[in-house]
């Protein structure tokens, strides 16, 4: 099976959590925007492609099937790339981890967009100095910490037990994260030593490593979910 | 099986989506918090319970498993109260939707908290009615948009074209806007029209009217997802 991959160019994004997926199971895919310009991707927003109808990217195409909604691909991929057991208690405690993963997600994009997706950030600046504050104070010790001990719980080193989509997403998460708040993640670091420990090793997987080091990867940039403004970081928001 | 549902009490919130599943098909559940209080489900939130730890409610408890996120918890019990056709398809194209049904809830959510859910409405008001009116104007026609298309698509009476759990959680999104954004509402609904009859014909299937009928439906409020400030609905917001 070949997989069909669609989301924005230029960016990770959440597009980043499916890819990853993809290239640690060494799966034949196309990253279709990439190939034909993301314009190739609107008769599916449109509703004018066979299948179901996705509201945003990312989405896949595995034969007639189209799948939209990064937790609901990973659902589907996950027992067809041995990234999940294919029991269905393991594939719920997955579907609820990472569920909890794009919530982190949105809250991350919210920080430097809390007012509105499609205006610049520099149009809510103010808003967006409290509303990091609030992330890097509250919710990133709440939901890093959750994860911390979910981890510790499964024996420290796979968040299900054995390795899973699940491992994958976090690590991007932390490094999204290190990323995005560097001065905030140094603080917070020391007390998720497992989280780090499995960010190291899923980088040194040799898909994902071959994979990083590749032009493939896009560097992590200001278009995407995780965007480093300093003043944001413990800074003048502060 | 009885199930065991886990929620705050005195509002309705995401737990509302679960209750109306359970509610439809008439399963055999308790909702737990209403019966013995809120600290019943602190050791799941502290992981001292055994399963799946909940990051938040709600969850579910079916025998001995924990499961939680709304979407996770409806994709668990679509197949066993009927609310779905059990094919790997049907399933997985009701997840999308519901996942896309969530990130509106988070999004209305927002647009009274876009600053940290934690503190006070008053506190974040002006940012709030910049969200508020970026929603009424952009994100509301966009998503309510899609589903309505989604539902033309499908045939106009159900959104995968038979009944199902994503029917119902539809219902409550178009109740829920109805009470937060009465105006704004007023204007999107006639664009709308078979996600108004949808609404329609859900509260009129008997097991629904009886329990909106009951003290078991907690009245909307201000404690919830779905708030009704009139200044955040196109007064001194817009």
């Amino acid at each position: 099976m070949q997989y069909l991959l669609y989301y924005w160019t230029g960016l990770q994004g959440r597009g980043e959590f499916v890819r990853l997926a993809l290239e640690d199971a060494g799966a034949d895919y196309v990253d279709v925007a990439r190939r034909d310009g993301d314009a190739v991707m609107q008769p599916f927003l449109e509703g004018r492609a066979d299948g179901a109808r996705p509201f945003a990217p990312p989405f896949l195409k595995a034969g007639d099937q189209v799948v939209a909604q990064v937790a609901n691909i990973l659902h589907f991929l996950g027992p067809r790339l041995g990234l999940v057991a294919d029991t269905e208690p393991a594939r719920l405690e997955a579907l609820q981890l990472q569920l909890t993963i794009a919530d982190l997600v949105t809250e991350v994009h919210d920080s430097h967009h809390p007012i509105a997706s499609a205006e610049y950030y520099e149009d809510q600046q103010d808003a967006a100095a409290r509303r990091a504050a609030d992330l890097r104070r509250h919710r990133l010790p709440k939901f890093l910490g959750y994860f911390e001990q979910v981890l510790a719980r499964a024996g420290g080193r796979h968040v299900l037990g054995r390795h899973s989509y699940v491992d994958l997403s976090l690590f991007q998460l932390m490094r999204g994260l290190r990323y995005a708040y560097p001065e905030a993640m140094a603080t917070l670091s020391p007390g998720l030593p497992l989280l780090e420990e499995l960010a190291t090793r899923v980088a040194d997987r040799p898909n994902i490593a071959a994979y990083l080091a590749s032009d493939r990867r896009v560097p992590f940039n200001n278009s995407g979910i995780f965007r480093h403004y300093p003043e944001l970081d413990g800074g003048t928001g502060a």
